[in-house]
Order: structure tokens, then sequence, then C-alpha cells
């Protein structure tokens, strides 16, 4: 896929919106960016006579939006996804700020599909929404007050997307070669293989399983792994546990 | 005047806004980023129940704005006025983006009050308006919907301002907080762990071993590993191949 722009191979996703006019007020944000995929994860209304008069220029987003019932649905085909996430974790993600988190989307945008997830306005992202991400991404905030407002955030993120690509700067950072990303689907399968592997050695108790599986997740979203190292360590994991090699 | 921070001397004037939603949205945006100054000419209606319900935990901002009759009210004190507008103009001023805009005004902010200039939602800034600033400031944008919302135009802007400020501390980002990470000597003890298990599930032959070792020591480098991260997954090692639980 070689899109005409890196822009085109952004998604905005939004997790459970609960107010129709923050959904078009995004809309017109994207637009207004050069953005124009928009995934809805079980919003609250949608389409919504509200959501159509915010997103004043951009119905057009609307009209296409993906509403989708869940959030692999949405990710499913990316190759990497940022959670924005105005709270910090116990057991926190890389942490990259607005800027830093839009040179990395549109580098690999380049090549395929990314997502940036957006939570609840109330409550922002779950814990296992954020898990499902390679990459938690702040916006650098008053502390006191930190809490933007959905569609300003992704207004803000939109903004330094395109900034990325408007700035010379950032130019030579492309050169460099991208090895051959794993895709998300491949990584939740790597997730899942293991995660039987874990029971079925007795290190994993699926009764009592701690935290085991996030901390897992946590580790790999630091790598970015490759097509090949998820082969690699699949078939080290069938190797050990013949009876298990899970396929998913 | 010596502000506790430059951004206490950045004023945000809104000019004729029609929607008291804005202006509310306008205080959030403002508040999240650190701003309180707020500058209000001749708005259609404030206060307002819709500007206090945007407002969100931003009303302190609203119930301390100053309402002004005109420009010279709103902008007098000031040292630096800065206009936003979307279009080319016949006689431009100097015209900078909001990156480079930020840091001028944050370079005057620090001895003396300056302003951000928004027009109104329909039409913008006048001429008469834009005449009586120094600086011209463009936010990049999708030249086929280049206008902004209003309170996002401002969420932008305020943004780039506290970008300024956060920018030296950004990058000692990652130079921040390091998890506890595993010593050199306790990922050699993983790897030798971890090629005992390959070689006793046969899945690497010992004499022909490939490239299998170095690939999985690039992708733990990536990793960065955390102390229990290893401890983790030499546990799951020793569950998975119980005979081999390699001391190192």
């Amino acid at each position: 896929m070689n899109p005409a722009s890196p822009l085109d191979n952004v998604r905005i996703v939004l997790s459970h919106t609960s107010h129709p006019g923050n959904i078009g007020a995004t809309a017109r944000a994207m637009k207004t960016m050069g953005l124009n995929k928009l995934y809805l994860i079980n919003p609250k209304s949608f389409p919504d006579s509200e959501a159509d008069a915010r997103a004043s220029n951009a119905r057009d987003i609307l009209e296409t939006a993906h509403v989708c019932s869940n959030l692999e649905e949405a990710l499913g085909d990316t190759f990497l996804a940022a959670a924005l996430t105005a709270r910090r974790r116990d057991l926190p993600h890389p942490t990259c700020n607005a800027r830093q988190a839009a040179i990395e989307l549109i580098r690999h945008a380049q090549h395929h599909p990314v997502a940036l997830l957006f939570g609840r306005e109330s409550a922002g992202l779950t814990a296992a929404e954020i898990s499902h991400c390679q990459v938690t991404v702040q916006i650098p905030a008053n502390p006191d007050c930190s809490s933007l407002n959905l569609a300003a955030a992704v207004q803000v993120m939109a903004y330094e997307l395109r900034m990325v690509l408007e700035e010379d700067a950032a130019a030579h950072y492309f050169a460099s070669r991208l090895p051959d990303a794993a895709s998300l689907h491949e990584i939740e399968g790597l997730h899942y293989h293991l995660e039987r592997v874990m029971i079925h050695s007795g290190f994993m108790d699926p009764d009592q399983p701690k935290h085991l599986m996030r901390r897992i997740r946590r580790l790999f979203a630091r790598t970015r792994l490759e097509k090949e190292e998820v082969n690699l360590l699949r078939g080290l994991l069938t190797a050990v546990d013949p009876h298990n090699s899970s396929k998913s």
C-alpha cells in the first residue's frame, strides 16, 4: 500500500465516546490537518445531528467512519498503535510526548496503517485498551488540569502529525530503514500462544494470572517486534511445548 | 513584572465571538496548557451557561475574564500582539507559523505582557484588527479545509506555547526515571538459559546454530530488559523445561 500521503495511513480511533459533539469536532480537527480515517468503537450515539453540526465541512469523514464493536476490529491490521493518556500508570509502556509520537507514527505510516487511540471523555482508556498499544502518548499539560477535551486532544495530535511532514528537520529521519515490522495481528498471535504455554507448563495459574500477561505485553511493546522475530519465538514455543502449537 | 511563568504574561484575546460554547472551550484549552488571561472583545453572549458547561474545570478563567469594548482596550499594555489568520492577505504582515510564533511570544513574555488575537468564527479577523498586531500567525493546515474551530486553534497555540517551555525537559525525557534495569550479568544468564532450552527442545542444533542467538540478543537488546522481566522469563523457561534450570 503506497498512500498519496502518510496521513492517509493514520487512523483516529475513538473508544466509547459519550458526546456525539466530540465526534463531529474530531472529524473537523482531522480534516483541517489532512487526516481522513475515523474509527469509532461503540459510540454512545452515532450518527447524530450534534456530530454533524460540529463537523462543519468535515461531514464526509463522518459518512465514511468505521463503527466497530471492539478494539481488535479497529486496530487489527495496523502496525503501530499509540494510546493517548493523561495519567501515569503503575506499569507504564514506553511513553513519549505528542511530538515524538507524531514522528514515530509518520515514519511507520509511510509503509503501513497506524492508529492513534483515544478513550472515554470521563475516564480515558482502560489498562486493557492501553495494553493493546505499543506506545503511550502524553500531551504535555498543566499538571493541575491535564485533561484536554477529546477533540482538542485530537487536534493537537493531528497538528503534530502534519507538522512532521512540514518540517525539514525530520527529513533525514525517514532515510533510516524500517525493518519488516510484525502486524498487531501477528503479535496478538504470539501473546496468545505464549499464554497457552505459560498455562500448560504450570507457570501461570489461569485463575490467578497476576499481571503476567500485562508484563509480557509491555516487554514486547517496547521491542517493536519484527515478523521474523515473531516467527522465531513461536517456533521456540512450539518446540518446548509441541502439544500446544496453538494456531491463531 | 516578573511572572512565575512566562505563560502568565500571555493573554488570549477573542474578538466578537458568536458562540459562547467556544468561549468556554477556549478557557479549558488555556487552562490545560497553563494559560490564565482571557480577554473578550464584544462577545455575543457572556457570561453564558453554554460557556460554563464547555469550560469544565476552567470556570475560574471565565470568572476572571476581561470583557472589553474595543481592541485597544484589550491590547493596550502589551508589547507584542500576534494575529491568527487562516487566509493570505493582500498586504501581508510578516507571517510565521504557530511554532515560530510561540517561540517569539515566549521570548517577549519573559519580560512583558503579550497577546494572541483570534477573530470571529465566521470570518476571522478584519484587516483593521490585523493591522493592530505586529505579527500574523498561520497554523499549518489542509489547504482544502484550513479553518480550525476557534477553541481548537487556541488549543494548538496554547500547546505550542507550553512546548517552548517543555522542550528542554523533553530532550531529557528518556533519561528520566529508568525502571530497575537488569545487569549485563543477569541478561547473559537469561541468554545462556534460553540457549540451553533451545538446544534441549530441539529448536536449535548446537552444531548449526544459524543466527538464532544473535537474533535473540538483538531482540532483547532493544527492550532494555528490567530485572523483574529477566526473572519472569527465566521462571517461564524453568517451567517449560524443568530439567534445564541452568544456574549461571
